[in-house]
């Protein structure tokens, strides 16, 4: 049996006037899009240009919900109350719906966005609250979670449909999590190195951290990005390779417990 | 067979700290609420709030879409094409839709808010960008219309459900369109005055405009508002005489044609 | 020499369609108004008209900024860069000049609103940066601080004018922070009990804590709330007792030092 | 004596993490940058690096306030009252004027945007308003105008400093409205045609047509554009044209009456 994976992206990160990455080359690379509700970015209209693209390219549509935080991207830290919280997935999920079901699609999957995933992946709590919240919408609609974080025990414990991530461009400590940013060597770079790297993950089923360390887990789906002609390449070479390593590239069905 | 109307009111239209309207008093007259959908009014903690004590007094639960201006309340005139339209109504509804599904409830109508609807009351082509889009993320809502307005005309070339209102405060001109506001008698004050009038229009199945002319049409619910102390009284000897003239209060089931 | 005291209250909170609190009453009470400036609430009408009835009260204009939530009315805390801090307080304060000046006014004082008082209260680098950038916008403004707090700390290093502030309707902890909320007794409600308190405590120059405590500080201005029929009545009883004592109520001129 | 004309372009376009324009590349053409608020574009702090690098280039500071439409980004027209539209002008300007004081710069004039441009253009009443607003807030503001429009009537009968502006690619009609956009011709691409023509018209003082008529006007200043590599190309085009016909850039001063 083929091996198979996913890639993620987040798109539709345009607003009004303004234009963010290149959605349509992500397109040509992806098999899921995670695309943006309005709050953090993504106005109606920027939607239903992405989601009729991303149906155009048979990628699938995934509901991106974000802080109400415009100036900041939803990348700030807001402290909300839980039912806000439920209110604000809900809403935004709910939004993603009825934009897509408009356009003849459907929301495959949901995405937590910036300091809302970034907070999420190490507050169960938070994280159950946004979860229960977009399957109160949707009970099937497959979450997508950072593996080997507080996110995937939530969705474990709910016992509900899931993926899991993790991310092209970024180094791991031996803990699953991100190495910091400030680090040198944090964000991967180089086209040559990152899709080699991946590969080697998805064939091994595992986390390779910096230090070597295997951390194993279910990859599910590989978060690539398209905010810079750099990216855009580098999301190229790891698709390229893993395809080239005989695994085939496709939606993610979602898995349970 | 007992004739029967439906009571509507616009409801959820706090935002934030700010309360607007007492939509407490107006569940226990109306039997469905128009619930704003965050671009005028109504963030999503509020539209959770007011669908969930809809739901508690067996209300239905409309989606009520207006302008994104929320300093306006949606009052004021904007220019969208017609993409944009679509795409805000269906953003809306979709929200609605959302929320309400998490709650266990579901949105049976939609009704266009404030300057989109007088908007709309009079072209043609703008109600029909709305409705077709709110249409195609639920082909079985019920579309509340301004009875033998424009809007009427395109529900019905639409061949979809519909429901139409009349206002239990306002004056009518000879052509059916209400009496502006700048005039004396334009909106009507007096309970004493409001109940038996509306009573008569439903019992004749018409219009009874300013000089005593019957515009004959389907009054399937009567707006009602809930802004002062006094709006809440004139709403409750509306509902008041119309049950004491053997008429039923109950949710409008839609008609198509 | 007769003592004096200031008696400030946040003002221009409503927005748009929403009204929020009893600015009229409260004009008659206070002789500061801190007037909100469009970020947490305060759209430009409601500023206008804020100002102008203060201006025919002779009350102060005060510039009182948060952060950009109105849902949250700027009370949620956010985690800003230093310079985002910065040119918000600057911007705030800014059109709150530009709209005194255009109503032949002027703006006296700044006070902090919400989270974004709150956080500056414990943390004297946010503290800082806000102050800086309102006396790089008008280096002879009177900043208003919580008394005996970093806030005070930081506008005695800057060496500008500024006035300390102390609740009407608040307990106090031995370290001169607010009693919690959630315990019994932190909010005074009763008129009889907070006017002759405040009383005391101006004519000892200290704040009283609930063990009894004095702690020395500058008592310049107290703060009000109108946003309930009670705290309304709360301020007039604190006004009355205060003039009863002999205390004067009149705008402070700001200290340096 | 030489004969100078002044070169402005909107500036501080970009919006939390969107950026749109070219500013820097501008900065290096231009005499006059109109600096957006807030409203339609431009945060807080992307006001503040636009201010601080239009005084490091000694290029004047402008406020350029626009209807609060971010997603619109200020094109689309909305009907506002009076005294909306003045209180939404003295904000936005006095959030200019904050912000430039506390950078150690100054706004020596302002420019309405977009839709609130176009319409104030043709309507004396709506310009009338907004300078006034404007003038309240800074009696000696230079208001940029589109020359021989409503506006320039206003501003002569305001007898406030004022600059007349032309625009560096768009044809004129007989009336010295522009050509509409659909047309051919409309919108001038070429750097070639571009710049001769703008310097023949600065020489004769005069607008020239599509018809080659002369409306005889003052041209204080024109207007640039930086939104694609094109848009600068020309702005360099037009500029050389100019010094190279002996016209010297600089700011403008205001004239009266």
């Amino acid at each position: 049996m083929t091996k198979s994976v996913d890639l993620n992206a987040d798109m539709g990160e345009s607003f009004g006037p303004w234009n963010m990455g290149d959605d349509s080359a992500l397109l040509d690379i992806v098999s899921s899009a995670n695309v943006a509700c309005g709050f953090h970015a993504g106005d109606p209209d920027v939607m239903a240009a992405t989601m009729t693209r991303a149906m155009e390219c048979n990628v699938g549509i995934g509901s991106h919900p974000g802080f109400a935080d415009l100036q900041g991207f939803g990348r700030r830290k807001m402290q909300l109350s839980k039912d806000n919280l439920k209110n604000t997935v809900r809403y935004q999920l709910g939004a993603s719906r009825g934009m897509a079901a408009a356009l003849g699609g459907q929301v495959r999957h949901l995405k937590l966005h910036g300091a809302l995933a970034n907070m999420s992946s190490v507050d169960a709590d938070m994280a159950r609250a946004c979860y229960e919240a977009a399957l109160e919408v949707d009970p099937d609609i497959i979450i997508m979670v950072l593996a080997a974080t507080e996110m995937e025990k939530v969705v474990r414990e709910l016992g509900c449909n899931w993926a899991g991530e993790i991310f092209a461009d970024r180094a791991y400590n031996d803990d699953a999590t991100l190495v910091d940013r400030s680090k040198p060597g944090a964000v991967i770079h180089d086209p040559a190195v990152a899709g080699p790297r991946i590969l080697q993950m998805v064939q091994e089923g595992a986390i390779i951290t910096e230090s070597g360390k295997r951390i194993a887990t279910n990859i599910d789906t590989i978060c690539l990005h398209g905010d810079t002609p750099t990216a855009v390449a580098l999301a190229g070479a790891v698709r390229n390779s893993l395809t080239e390593g005989g695994i085939e590239i496709a939606q993610f069905s979602g898995r349970r417990g």
